[in-house]
């Protein structure tokens, strides 16, 4: 075999939802690295690394983010190739995933070294073309959630409409109307409701619901 | 840089409408290379190589379609990347994209050496993965011809309601009620009239309609 002369990396894009500083509300997060070597030393990148000989490119993308965050994969899969020659000063071309986190997980994260979270829309300028993606695996999330059930890797199993909503307000970045949500929501036949309440709240305890279980793997569909 | 010994390739699978040898009927095909080179030697393959340096990864895709069909692109787009480490004996990682090509575009196809014509869902047991990868392939066209007006790259600029549903029949294998198809394609709001109709014809000549030009290339989509 000749030498290509070309590194294949693996990276992931890891969403979670955590409080906005200023607002206190829902928001859409990400981590970054910062790079300790160069180029482009000392700004903040996609986590990730070049493929290991053995491994497989989603264990490869998983590593990743159990290294970034002290997490395991809740919701994973493959996002775009990224392969411009001029990417970086050696030819490398990355397949990077994309990982949704559950709230209750973020808020367990461990921050592995150099590691610190960024609001999705507030990135600095990363290293290499990472804005570019970063831009595309927001794109990706914010179609998704209008057409699949994803916003439920983003929730408990079990959980209201008001929380639902935060999930895609928080995604699409825009009030939504509740009672128009709500019937949309309930017309896409997806939602199960559990037959209990959420406990714990003053008035009116709202009801919770799951999602159906889904017959094929999200990540099994083209 | 340190050797990874992982090659990257990439291949190209190329769908064009063309008669069915026993019914006639519109149906779907592609061309596959028959491999002259251990592995596999001997076994058809999708065509592809090995990604050149300087090369760009929808470049390294289109010169694949030209040098398989005698081609130039009319629709390209990255489908996946496949790694598993045991799919080849040399670990070789695949950027597969998936190429559509017009009806009276494949009639002048020119069949490069080793290349012949499968129908989509008769190909024999391929080199590799690639029975995977053209699985993997027909669910990606026949659930976007669902949703998007992929069809479209199937078809000259203009064109009938029967040609356009010749084109969702070839690809979705099934036969659909023409009255049904017309109130359906026609509600999208996708489709304009040019005002003509098909010249040449008996008798009633059907009118013909083109797809509204999409603001937003489909491959710039996620």
């Amino acid at each position: 075999m000749k030498e290509q002369g070309i590194e294949l990396a693996v990276s992931t894009v890891i969403f979670a939802l955590r409080p906005h500083p200023r607002s206190g509300e829902t928001a859409l997060w990400l981590p970054l690295v910062r790079r300790i070597r160069e180029p482009h030393v000392g700004r903040w990148a996609l986590p990730g690394g070049p493929l290991q000989c053995d491994e497989e490119l989603s264990a490869s993308a998983r590593h990743t983010l159990e290294r970034t965050t002290g997490l395991t994969s809740n919701y994973l899969e493959q996002l775009y190739s990224f392969g411009a020659p001029d990417r970086s000063p050696q030819r490398v071309v990355s397949i990077v995933y994309w990982a949704l986190v559950r709230a209750d997980e973020a808020a367990r994260a461990i921050d592995g070294e150099n590691v610190e979270w960024f609001l999705a829309d507030e990135v600095p300028e990363l290293a290499f073309d990472h804005n570019t993606i970063v831009t595309y695996a927001l794109n990706r999330l914010r179609g998704k959630i209008t057409y699949s059930p994803i916003a439920r890797f983003f929730l408990s199993p079990e959980f209201t409409l008001a929380e639902l909503r935060a999930v895609h307000e928080a995604v699409l970045r825009k009030k939504i109307d509740p009672a128009n949500f709500r019937r949309q929501a309930l017309a896409t036949k997806t939602l199960v409701p559990t037959g209990t309440v959420l406990t714990g709240t003053s008035h009116r305890p709202p009801a919770l619901y799951r999602f159906q279980v889904n017959p094929t793997p999200e990540r099994l569909r083209p």
